[in-house]
C-alpha cells in the first residue's frame, strides 16, 4: 500500500493510493493510524476497496507523517559520501558507532513544496535519502526483529546549511530550518515494496543527475540503525530515521556547488517514486 | 502561577496548584493549553477560584510538559563548567557558537520518577539546569521581545550518560535514554518568577550539594537563546529549552563520579522548588 497525508478540499485527511486515486481512511493522523498496528493496516486495506476515492491529481499531498515525535537522520552511512566529505575536509574523522543527529520536526515539508534559503544561511545543499517510519512502539529489538518495527518506507531530502552545520558537532539546527525535511509522496509499506537495500536512489539540480546510489551501499543496515537506536530510546509509531546519503552532495564538489533561488531539487528512489521543490529566497519582514 | 501536569486517581490531568492544593483547567494537554496563550492563562487563573481542588499530597505530579515538540539543550553556558571539562580533557574546545543538541522527547521523566541506569552505558551523571517553557509559536524573535514568548520555568535534570555522549559528536544519543529527562515539579509563570537570571540552582546527590551556582552565570541569556534558536526554526507552546549547567557534574571530577543504584539526587532551584529521583538499575528482559 501507498499511504498518504492530504488535503482533500481544506480537509487534512490520512488516506491511501490506488490507481491514481486517493481513498480516505478514518484516523485523525498518520501517526494515529499506525499506532493502531495491523488492524490500522487491515482499515487501510479495506479503505481502498470502497467508494470511488478522488483523482491523486486532485488532491494537495503532504509529508506524509507531520507530527512525529521523532525526526533523526544518521551521518556518514554510505562509504561513497565519507569519502568524498574527507576528499574536501582532510580533517574529518568517520565515526567508529553509528553517528545519529536530529532534525527538528518543525523542518518537515511537503513532497512538492519549495525549499526556503534562508537570509541567515548560504550553503544549501541536498541529500536524497531512504526514510524509514516505524510502526509499533518498541525499545531494545534486535537487527533480526527490527523489520517487524517497521510501517513503511518514505522519500527525505535532508537539507543541509553546511555554514550552520559546521557552526556546531551537533550539527541538528544546520539540519532543521523550517522547509528543510522534505518527506513523501507517500509511505509504501515493506510487502509493496520489498528489500530497503536494492534500492536505487537519485538526486537530480535542475535535471542534472548529481547523486546515483544503491541502498546496497549502506555501511548500517536498516536493521542496525533500528537495533541501535532502540538501545537507547523508545521507538514509537511515525517516529521517522532517515538512513544516510550517497555520494555526491554539492559541498564536497571541486568548486562547492549550493542551491540558490530559482533551482529545482528532485529526489527519487525505486519502488517508492519522487519528490520534487522548487529553491525559493525566504521572504522575512 | 505554578502549572502542573498530574494523575488525579488514574486520569491524566492539567491544573494549577495554589497552596498546596490543585485545581484541574480543563484542557487535554499542557501543550494545548498553552496554545491557548493568554486565554488559556486566564482559565488557569479562574480554575483555582472555583471549587475546593484536591490536596497536591493526594495526586502524582508528571512531568509538566509530556509531548513537547522540541526538547532541547544549549552545551557549555556556564563558564564554571566550561572550566571543569577543559580541566578534565584538554583537548575540549569551548563553542563559539550557541551548541545545541536534543534530548528526545521519550526521554521525559516526572519530577519524582525514577532515573534509571541502563546496562549499556555506566557514566550515568547529573546537571541542574533551568528550563524555558515556550508559550508562543514564533520565528525570528529578537532577543528583546524573546521573553514575550515565555510560558514559563521549569527544573530539568539533564541526566547524561557519558560514556555514549562521548561516541558521538551530535551528543544526542548520550543525553537521551528513556528516563534521562526529569521535569517538574510545575512550570511558573513569569511574573511569578521576576529574573530568569538571578536564580540560585543546586544539585545535591545523597544530601551532599554537588552543584551550586546561578543562573546569572548565563554565558548565553535565556533572550538569547531563543532568539537564536528561532532564527533556524520556529518555535512552539510546550517547547523545551534547558539552559545548561554550572559546574559539578560528576564526570569532570577527579576521580570521576557517576551515578549509581540506590544514590537520591535532587536538583533545586530558588523559586521554583525542587525535583527528586533515585537511580535504579534498569531492568531488562
Amino acid at each position: 500500500m501507498r499511504l498518504v497525508t492530504y488535503l482533500g478540499g481544506s480537509v487534512r485527511r490520512v488516506g491511501v493510493v490506488r490507481n491514481d486515486r486517493v481513498f480516505a481512511i478514518d484516523a485523525s493522523s498518520m501517526e494515529d493510524l499506525l499506532a493502531e498496528g495491523e488492524a490500522g493496516m487491515a482499515r487501510a486495506a479495506r479503505a481502498a476497496e470502497t467508494g470511488s476515492g478522488e483523482a491523486l491529481a486532485d488532491v494537495r499531498l503532504l509529508a506524509p507523517v507531520l507530527r512525529p515525535r521523532k525526526f533523526l537522520g544518521i551521518a556518514a552511512n554510505y562509504q561513497s559520501h565519507i569519502d568524498e566529505v574527507k576528499a574536501a575536509n582532510p580533517d574529518y574523522v568517520p565515526p567508529v558507532h553509528q553517528r545519529w543527529f536530529v532534525k527538528l520536526p518543525t523542518s518537515i515539508n511537503g513532497p512538492y513544496d519549495p525549499i526556503l534559503l534562508p537570509p541567515e544561511g548560504s550553503e544549501l545543499d541536498w541529500e536524497v535519502e531512504l526514510a524509514i517510519v516505524i510502526g509499533r512502539r518498541c525499545r531494545r529489538v534486535s537487527a533480526d526483529r527490527a523489520h517487524e518495527m517497521v510501517a513503511g518506507y518514505t522519500i527525505c531530502n535532508d537539507v543541509s546549511v553546511r555554514d550552520w552545520q559546521r557552526r556546531s558537532p551537533t550539527i541538528m539546527l544546520g539540519k532543521s530550518f523550517d522547509s528543510h525535511g522534505p518527506l513523501g509522496p507517500w509511505i509504501v509499506t515493506p510487502d509493496e515494496l520489498g528489500d530497503p537495500h536494492a534500492l536505487r536512489l537519485r538526486c537530480l539540480v535542475n535535471g542534472e543527475v548529481v547523486q546515483d546510489g544503491s541502498t546496497s551501499e549502506m555501511l548500517n543496515s536498516c536493521w542496525e540503525q533500528i537495533a541501535y537506536l532502540s538501545t537507547v530510546c523508545t521507538l514509537e509509531p511515525g517516529d521517522v530515521l532517515a538512513t544516510g546519503t550517497p555520494k555526491g552532495t554539492g559541498g564536497s564538489m571541486k568548486p562547492p556547488r549550493f542551491l540558490k533561488p530559482g533551482d529545482r531539487v528532485r529526489c527519487e528512489i525505486d519502488g517508492i517514486g519522487a519528490i520534487e521543490a522548487d529553491v525559493e529566497k525566504e521572504r522575512v519582514e
